[in-house]
């Protein structure tokens, strides 16, 4: 039996959209439970034998600061989600809320991995391989270092084995152009990094990659700072945004683009399949000990739902203890990175 | 009479695509002159009344260092076409060369504007208003400082209110979603600066947007690090590249698509002019006391157009003028922030 914590109160629109999406989810997936964290009487309207509330009384709203969510809200739904999987009682937690106090809370109730020391978020997108690209980190740490980067070429190596079992995942070190200055002192320092954990076979780094690299899927895995991150996801999501409408209102401008858009469905309908960010929904915090499923704040039930089933799918998988192994074997390159740069100073 | 100073030998294809671009611009600009830079004999395929060969011997290839490009190479052809600026012979050079030593050696050449540290490269995207959205920088900075993104925004506001005849276009700061943690401390300082210069009627500051502002159209500049807007940049183009070969596939895959993609011509030959980034082509390297352009170096001879017909709209509105001239009035903005963070370093 798969358990899972959800978060039902997070989000933009709370239990509207995380109450159906759960329905969903039991009956598609007869071997797990729920456990449906918030308010009680928020919750009534589902009611399912393989789901169970669990009260908590307050909710972290998407601007509350980080240090409200962690010191003043400690019967939030995001923590009390949060604690079920500290506990023992959940596999997973899943919560829409506000990143900043899910990565915190996550981090203050379990705690990072031995050698990582900033937990970092993941997420997938496609690319012209029809497969997906993951890339790390999303906005959780602005102002990487190097060593920074090196553990989460490690995290998103140790991800991407498990959910494709492939040992030997690409990672790629986001970067500009060849013909332009080569990036930040702190980026060519992660280069030298990557490099020599390539040659030493404990990670297999193809170099440095653009950002059409992503869509291109030259790599499995490509390594960011979480500003660099957010900023290329948050883009691409705006350009798909921007190429549906103008299709929409191209096709609807006249009877015969009308017409046209009749012919046209099925390939459109694929279009805006592949291009559907909602399939996409549900970015995985790693280097945490604990599975922790962020959900875009403004999901719908489908998209909340795609979260849901990858924390199913990387529970399923023993995510955790197959990161926390690989994490473990990459100790000593961690912790030789960790020595080269002198002192640590944890964010 | 407009004349450009074209460093026909630059970028990917050399001759090959620059030449056929300069006879299409001279056909279509009658008050137009260029001075054509390179080696003679690779040049010798055009013959043009308003077409004149300017002699260098060597040329900038695409991996050479900057150190090599400006020490080095002094008959280039890129230093050549931007000699041209420095003497007056041209009003404007454009080059699909090397960004970094195009950049170094038209600062070297040409200086920067008073007040202004660091030039900045500066495209167009296209926004869901029909209309684009000027971004800056796009490579030529990492690591900016609060007073460089400063320094961005005025010189990317002159840029706009010339082109647009908007006196008071809005400025926006690149940063990660409201429900994160909001941006680096030099992003956060650089919001201060904006926002006080906004306060004082300096620049129309709207304050931060995200990446999917960007293609929205939420502010008529998107102010950011070289190395932020280059990965926005890039990976735009990797997206777009991957939806416009997704179609192609899907409309040949059956004789059914292939009818339904003849009914869909029409749209789809709009969406891809519009996805087209060749018609965005052409980048502008501002702060300096010269006109210089950038093409894309893998341009083909339309790209390569457009970036002719940049430089030739820049120089018939006498763009470097006038961005000296909003400058100059932000010069106690400029100063006052330069002062306000102790000794400047310039990079």
């Amino acid at each position: 039996m798969i358990v899972l914590a959800v978060d039902c109160m997070g989000g933009d629109h709370g239990p509207k959209v995380t109450l159906p999406a759960c329905q969903q989810f039991l009956e598609k997936h007869p071997d797990a439970k729920l456990l449906l964290v918030g308010q009680p009487e928020a919750l009534a309207s589902l009611s399912h034998p393989r789901a169970q509330v669990v009260a908590a009384s307050e909710v972290v709203s998407m601007d509350d600061s980080v240090e409200i969510a962690l010191r003043k809200k400690k019967d939030s739904s995001m923590r009390i989600a949060i604690q079920q999987v500290k506990d023992g009682a959940a596999q997973a937690a899943i919560s829409a809320g506000n990143t900043g106090a899910l990565m915190a809370i996550a981090r203050y109730l379990l705690k990072t991995l031995d050698g990582i020391e900033r937990p970092a978020i993941a997420t997938q997108m496609p690319n012209a391989k029809g497969g997906a690209t993951t890339v790390l980190d999303l906005g959780a740490n602005v102002d990487c270092t190097a060593e920074h980067l090196l553990q989460f070429a490690v995290m998103g190596s140790a991800l991407v084995s498990v959910l494709k079992n492939d040992d030997h995942p690409s990672v790629g070190l986001l970067n500009i152009g060849e013909e332009m200055i080569k990036g930040s002192d702190e980026i060519k320092r992660a280069g030298d990094l990557l490099r020599s954990a390539g040659r030493s076979n404990d990670l297999n780094f193809y170099g440095n990659v653009e950002g059409n690299d992503i869509f291109k899927g030259t790599v499995d895995i490509v390594v960011c700072d979480g500003f660099v991150g957010n900023v290329a996801l948050k883009t691409s999501e705006g350009l798909a945004g921007m190429i549906v409408s103008f299709l929409k209102e191209e096709f609807s401008r006249s009877i015969f683009t009308k017409i046209a858009a009749i012919f046209a469905y099925p390939v459109l309908k694929s279009l805006q399949k592949r291009m559907d960010h909602r399939r996409y929904n549900g970015a995985a915090l790693l280097g945490l000990r604990g599975l922790v499923f962020k959900s875009h704040g403004s999901a719908d039930a489908v998209a909340f739902e795609q979260a849901l089933e990858r924390a199913y799918d990387a529970a399923s998988r023993q995510l955790l203890s197959r990161v926390q192994a690989r994490i473990s074997q990459a100790a000593p390159l961690l912790t030789a990175s960790a020595v080269g740069a002198g002192a640590e100073t944890p964010a």
